[in-house]
């Protein structure tokens, strides 16, 4: 059987991590480098992993620009930041072929339909990573805890290219699980990030736990608000999961959330897919969302001022 | 007639403001001044005024704390920031002679009772300003716009000793007036108050004409709860004052709110004053207050962070 030929669009840290387990389990995988190709294409990347000690990944192609793929590809992979400047069906257009199937492991909440509305004959398979992994400096990518990747077809069912693509996961040891209920899955994802992202940027750099530790009622709200929200649309999350997230938080180290270390950095943050889009999808069903929308406007408010 | 003997408490900006116009009335005042106390008692305030020009007030007596003071006076006038590490009754204890009138210029809602309780046979006036008055460097101050004074008794009536104030004010040519329903004033203040100064803390920066131009809908929410908690508490105040609120910040010149400028110089911010006051009162009133209460839950992170 022929390798698989998988292109990863967006070679961050999650693009590179899990780049490097599909090329572990014995796939040809390109990467899309914007900012580290020069670095990458010399160096490839050197992933310090908690779990698997320290690799070199060597990718099969480091190409600049989507355009430059000459290939077919099995699994096209987009891992970039979800962000309104950057349109994600330009990035897969270029690259989709009849067979390939369009996977994204992206964080956010209805970024499924430009997708699907844009490749309506296509295998589409949505993932969501829970993992802690930073690039700390060019090609280099840092595995600190946490790792696995939960993958299902955006028609909310196991596919059987779901099921190849966490066969592959799973061949390189990690923990990868197939879900039929992909869409639902991303809404539980919400309730965490849509809390502590904002949270942890609008305090000017709190961590998760500062923040649970001193205004768990504020988290309790924004997470019923996300929950409502979800439950409108048709995915029926149950209270309980929001005392389950309090309670790992509160048991978790002092963590930095991801739109705090991009707000740090001064890049764009995932506002609009995490926020943005829970606020207009509690606008459409008719829920009141009041504590999901004053983050939201208090974000917009940051992002106003980083603009200036 | 012997002059009034005025005792000032709080050498800020809107301290020594006030304390100048009851001297241009003719009034023997002294003031407490904690941090500029040598330059004050050397040269006095430099007052720069848009519509008075310069002028020196050098005070009738400069003291270092409230405990110097060896006089007897007509009015005490606390004028310091509301702010939960300073006691206020304290401060006043030492100089309330029996024949004393307790003036409050101060910011916040709910911050009359302390004194009521403290001083249950003491007239009390409650005062709110409507200024923009900075100290720019020790015993300078410069008057930028604004300036009306409004005085009225915490018993929200016009009492005789409010009429002699108001009177003094006048006579020194300052716009003040008397109230007879001065607690839902402060209310008044407290919809703009509520809104515009976390909101420009939170931006991080933004001025309040930024913040109008990009979310007045979440202005309007948030002024709504305040609206909700005042008549909750029987202080009828008429929806239309929060589009008059609306339409009055579009037209003002961009302003960096007080809690701004706190926040920049790294002072404290008078966050339980203006919001952690309407929250308690909210909840008190069993009124929910989704909006105001994130605010004030996200203040209370940005000054956990801040003394970190």
């Amino acid at each position: 059987m022929p390798a698989n030929k998988v292109l990863i669009i967006g070679a961050g840290a999650l693009g590179a991590f899990y780049g490097s387990l599909l090329a572990k389990a014995g796939a040809e995988v390109a990467m899309v480098c914007r900012s580290d190709y020069a670095h990458v294409l010399n160096t490839g990347f050197v992933i310090n992993s908690y779990q698997w000690g320290q690799y070199v990944f060597k990718p099969h192609q480091v190409l600049r620009t989507v355009q430059d793929y000459q290939d077919t590809a099995d699994y096209v992979v987009l891992c970039t930041k979800v962000l309104p400047e950057l349109n994600r069906v330009e990035l897969l257009r270029p690259v989709v072929a009849e067979t390939s199937t369009i996977v994204f492991i992206q964080n956010g909440v209805a970024i499924e339909a430009e997708l699907s509305h844009a490749f309506p004959e296509h295998e589409i398979i949505s993932g969501l990573a829970f993992i802690c992994c930073n690039r700390i400096e060019p090609g280099k990518i840092e595995h600190l805890a946490y790792g696995r990747l939960t993958l299902g077809s955006v028609k909310n069912a196991v596919s059987p290219a779901t099921e190849q693509l966490v066969g592959l996961f799973q061949q390189a040891g990690a923990t990868c699980v197939a879900s039929a209920n992909i869409i639902a899955e991303r809404w539980v994802k919400c309730l965490w990030n849509a809390a502590f992202n904002p949270l942890s940027v609008l305090s000017g750099g709190l961590s998760t736990l500062a923040i649970i530790q001193t205004q768990e009622q504020l988290v309790r709200h924004i997470m019923l608000d996300v929950l409502k929200v979800a439950n409108a649309c048709g995915y029926r999350l149950g209270l309980e999961l929001i005392e389950t997230n309090i309670a790992n938080t509160h048991a978790m180290p002092a963590y930095k959330t991801s739109m705090l270390l991009d707000y740090e950095r001064g890049q764009p943050m995932e506002t609009e897919a995490i926020l943005g889009n829970a606020v207009r999808a509690g606008q459409a069903a008719n829920i009141e969302t009041p504590y999901l929308a004053t983050l939201y406007a208090l974000m917009k408010l940051t992002e106003l001022r980083l603009s200036k």
